[in-house]
């Protein structure tokens, strides 16, 4: 028999499901709406559609392949009580017990758990990337926001309400840029995608950059993509701005380290791929913020999960985590 | 049969040894001086010493009691290696192998463990004190500096190399004070019984202060005591002193509360004497940096544990938690 798990992304827009082996390659996937009219009942029955068919698929291909159970990764999920709650960009409104829901329609799953989309990274680079063997690390996923998952002795950190591991809106610059949450001066108004936006922007105002590529665009149509292309180009403006990027995060990381003091801190997301661009000032800065007892030893490494399928992957991967616990 | 705990404090001068009780008693208790000459071996003469006469004593007080083990805190203390490595401020250079050389003196104990001050300020508040019963918590010891120790889910983090929970050493101003680390900006520069006087003449400064009673005093006669007590008594220099030292400590445990969504975090040290006149600003700061999810969740307390004895009584909990682990 061949193990495999489900691993469900619920995204604002899409909602994707996939089936997952023990390696972490996703070998069928389906895309179902996140429904915009906040039924409940319909979108469980669309989804159990989609697992249904996901799994004769699968079983087509390999009849002797068990699945174990299925991982969901969702905004605003409580693992510890298998809900979503309050999710700003979902339309299902108060508390939705996604994983009771799951559970009645899909009884013979004999694990199902849910947790946020950074915490399924973290337990995904566990399970299936460059965590493997490590007891405490940290991953940070940068994108539209900055997310966090914190690993103590080889155990998620949910917190006593199950919402611990908010790294990016800890406070880097006092009395900075608004923050998505109402905050001001978080690490993801400065680190995460749109942030290096905003970056660009105060930057092309303080040198008056009109010959920078980036002053063509406008905010809107700004890209932190755009902007590593331009720096890689050589544009000092774009460069400029992974500089500053880095030096917010580094300043974060050494702040994530100084409590939990782990193996290794991954970052993930599209700004990663900017590689060096971005790695260098951010391990630069993180030491310069490090104690001295802190300093030369602590590993800042890019995701090993695959960046298209890692929201299913990371989610698939909380599967093993339940089973382990219920030895 | 009773059973009690040893706890030792080292610190650079004393070494303060005493016999607690499973209510948090310290019923017997001995100081020996901390050698600054560096030799070792002395100093687990006189300490090994020192124990034997106060299990004596506690063993004539009640012949029904039974010494479980040796729980030391100690600056620099890894728990993982039982060793004190490098530590400013003790005479013995290197990595000092204290458990082991306890271990072979004291064969008859069941547990001895180290760690450092902080982190048995924690397992003490958990053991004894205000954290019975809680799995997700922190204590912030205010002195001379800023430490921490931080548990998730009923252990106490000590992270991949045994030095997790310098919350103090977080940066909280960027390029700012000067911190004893030689980091800048970092906490402890802030919210330190030393760094609220440096807080005092940086105001003394701004509003050319004379009247202030705090501006009779040296920068090295002035004490945070007496910035209390003239705060009580009216001085808006003294009180402002307390709402900034309160501003910046709120911005740090709103840090710590996003990263492991505590229960409570525990204020433990000398100027958490001043009651609400610390805890009120810090309270709201806190409040204010916190992610909406967050808010009104996250109590702040006093320690429970006695001030005069904390010391002694927290190293000694670490006993339980290590007899605990070898159930």
């Amino acid at each position: 028999m061949k193990s495999v798990a489900i691993g469900i992304d619920i995204g604002g827009t899409n909602t994707a499901i996939g089936v997952v082996d023990r390696e972490g390659n996703v070998l069928v996937k389906d895309t179902i709406l996140t429904p915009g009219h906040g039924n409940i009942t319909m979108f469980i029955d669309d989804m159990v559609g989609s697992i249904r068919q996901l799994i004769n698929a699968v079983e087509k291909l390999n009849p002797a392949i068990e699945v174990l159970g299925i991982g969901i990764g969702a905004p605003n999920a409580n693992y510890y009580t298998g809900t979503i709650e309050q999710a700003p960009n979902l339309s299902f409104k108060g508390v939705v017990p996604m994983v009771k829901l799951i559970e009645e329609r899909l009884p013979e799953m004999k694990a199902i758990a849910i947790t946020n989309d950074a915490n399924a990274a973290a337990i995904g680079e566990m399970i299936y990337g460059g965590a493997k063997g490590m007891r405490d690390f940290v991953v940070y996923t940068l994108g539209t926001g900055v997310g966090s998952g914190v690993v103590v002795n080889g155990d998620l950190v949910y917190g006593h309400d199950g919402f611990a591991g908010e790294c990016g809106h800890m406070t880097i610059v006092p009395g900075g840029r608004l923050c998505g949450c109402g905050g001001n001066g978080h690490l993801e108004a400065y680190c995460s995608a749109p942030g290096m936006k905003r970056t660009a922007l105060e930057l092309l105002a303080k040198y008056n950059a009109h010959n920078s590529p980036l002053a063509s665009f406008s905010f809107n149509d700004l890209s932190s993509k755009f902007i590593f292309e331009s720096a890689e180009k050589g544009d000092k403006v774009a460069q400029e701005v992974f500089e500053l990027t880095g030096q917010w995060l580094g300043q974060g990381l050494a702040i994530t380290a100084h409590h939990t003091s782990p193996e290794a801190i991954f970052l993930f997301g599209g700004p990663t791929a900017a590689g060096a661009y971005i790695f260098r000032p951010a391990i630069d800065s993180m030491e310069k913020h490090l104690l001295p007892s802190f300093k030369n030893k602590i590993k800042v490494l890019p995701s090993q999960l695959k960046p298209g399928d890692a929201a299913i992957v990371g989610a698939s991967a909380l599967v093993y985590k339940e089973l382990e616990k219920k030895l």
